[in-house]
């Protein structure tokens, strides 16, 4: 049983009377999958095996493809929530953890107002010769300055726009992520954050989020 | 035989004397692998068949990841060219046409002094339910902003700072990116971009590039 809930521009989020305790054994199940495609997705780029058993692997992959078809939602996985408040996105760009394009990020809200997030970053978030993509920082930076701006998903807003100051190379391997609100003005959220290797910070953002005007909450004062 | 160049803090760009038409074949070969890989990510997201199947399905993709992994590069794939100025980073986050995670995005610089991009955005590119997340907007529009600021490579640039305006929601799908250089100053180059979808533009955004003072070619005039 699904309720739809359209918003402004936004395709649906998607009630789901799923109990939490079923989707955390889903994710489960499915996580040692999506584990096994990203180890795929990552050789896929370094294999040097020979043209015949290139093009025998293709053929399996493509069997594998098929029967896992069999039976799938048709079109993207979109953002389903329960009554219990648990919320899943396996789909997202980021954070999606059935998302083998996701390296994923994992996001934590501290006691301190500071949302962390962690990542290890491989082969195939390769930008310059063996350093993370300034892109694949900044997929990571939008997403984690989204979810600080979000407060644990207690408001809704919008990314209105994002400047990054690229500082130094980073390079492949584990980055960790931190950011925080400075200020909220009426509507305006105002988040900074920033991205750092072993060596330090390598990039540092800001951004504006909007909370939409009809998402604004009694008491609070929407310029 | 290779030949390792190490520029400011980044890894090395390899130049490596594989004839032009050993590496189209090569990419011609591994096309179909990666085109399978992609479509594997994408149903690994979607899937809903059972439990048993699911696990059948992993242990076949962590036996083809052993198989192409018998010859693999240890490593990122790094950046290479030959003395016929092809280059090849097959394993790039935004356009490594051997990375299942790149959509990949494909660019063209164009006579009218604009470089374009397109690239077909789906299911893994999701942030909000049905939309391309804003982060790998960013991405793309990182890369594309770069190829333009290094003119058909013919100057080295890095990233200084990158804004984005996110102007409207933009739907999974297909997605044209285009850019241009405003105006160089001494080391410094300014682009504009956007992204757009069948609705018009998406993001707009703008990138201070800097050329390296090591890169200066004779004639230039570093400020």
């Amino acid at each position: 049983m699904t309720r739809h809930a359209t918003l402004d521009g936004l395709g649906a989020f998607v009630h789901e009377e799923i109990p939490t305790a079923e989707i955390d054994r889903l994710e489960e199940l499915h996580a040692p999958l999506v584990a096994a495609v990203r180890d795929l997705v990552d050789v896929t780029i370094r294999t040097r095996v020979d043209e015949a058993e290139v093009r025998r692997v293709t053929a399996e992959v493509e069997a594998l493809t098929g029967r896992l078809g069999l039976d799938a939602l048709d079109g993207a996985a979109g953002v389903h929530y329960n009554s219990e408040g648990r919320s899943w996105n396996w789909g997202n760009a980021a954070v999606g953890v059935r998302n083998p394009v996701a390296p994923p990020l994992t996001i934590s809200h501290d006691d301190d107002g500071v949302t962390r997030g962690v990542a290890r970053l491989g082969t195939p978030y390769e930008g310059p010769p063996g350093l993370v993509h300034g892109g694949a920082s900044a997929l990571l930076l939008d997403h984690l300055m989204g979810e600080t701006a979000s407060m644990r998903h207690s408001q809704v807003t919008f990314t209105g726009t994002l400047t990054m100051r690229y500082l130094a190379p980073l390079p492949l391997g584990e980055v960790r992520l931190a950011g925080r609100i400075e200020r909220q003005e009426g509507r305006k959220v105002l988040v900074t954050a920033e991205i750092s290797g072993p060596a330090g910070r390598a990039i540092e953002a800001e951004g504006v989020f909007i909370v939409p005007r009809w998402a604004v909450r009694d008491g609070a004062e929407p310029t």
